[in-house]
């Protein structure tokens, strides 16, 4: 049986949906190429490719919001991770909410439905 | 402000995450063009833009496993959608499988976890 994720489609790269055990809302959607996936699996803390910084990076380096990995799940077609996982400080997303996902499409256009966790200006000292 | 998704980017296509509001679970990851997106709004039906096939389509038009949108969220970049739904069948996956995340992923490679829902053969006639 196949062992892991297939990479090598898309320029090495897989997206992964990343999933709160605690709540089970999906908190964002990351990728990862084959040594962020190795690193995953190896430390039990996540770690992604940034596409648009172009390297290696672990969910937290600078806010200290580490992803403890709890359980990993990939697609039929090899080429998708869910990755479950217990959120450290309470919030994934860098605008301080708890997931990237905190606006709501509706006729008036998006609506804030996310409540903010944190204030980017103090977590990120920028 | 800004009222929806961000098309310019790779290639005009956005990743979508598509969960069961019923139970949670990350059911798939479908991609979307601008088409799809309005389709979707449209009719409240989730519409996909194949890669594979290089074109739209309604999910379950040959399962009949029709994806009934009640609530579209939108991530920090606008580039990724978070749909949620109600998944008639009860499965999402071709392969039978409630979830395409039915596999995990441990130590002996990969483990079914997930319960099949009915048989591919039975419904794609194939």
């Amino acid at each position: 049986m196949t062992l892991k994720p297939d990479f090598s489609k898309h320029d090495g790269l897989i997206p992964v949906i990343v999933q709160s055990v605690g709540n089970e809302k999906v908190l964002m959607l990351a990728y990862m190429n084959e040594l962020a996936w190795e690193k995953t699996v190896e430390t039990g803390k996540a770690h992604y490719w940034s596409r648009s910084r172009q390297r290696l990076w672990v969910k937290g380096e600078e806010s200290g919001h580490t992803q403890l990995v709890r359980e990993i799940l990939v697609d039929c077609d090899l080429d998708t991770v869910l990755l479950r996982v217990e959120q450290l400080g309470s919030a994934a997303c860098h605008t301080g909410y708890e997931s990237c996902f905190y606006r709501r499409y509706g006729n008036n256009g998006l609506e804030i439905v996310g409540e903010p966790m944190f204030d980017p200006k103090e977590v990120y000292k920028k």
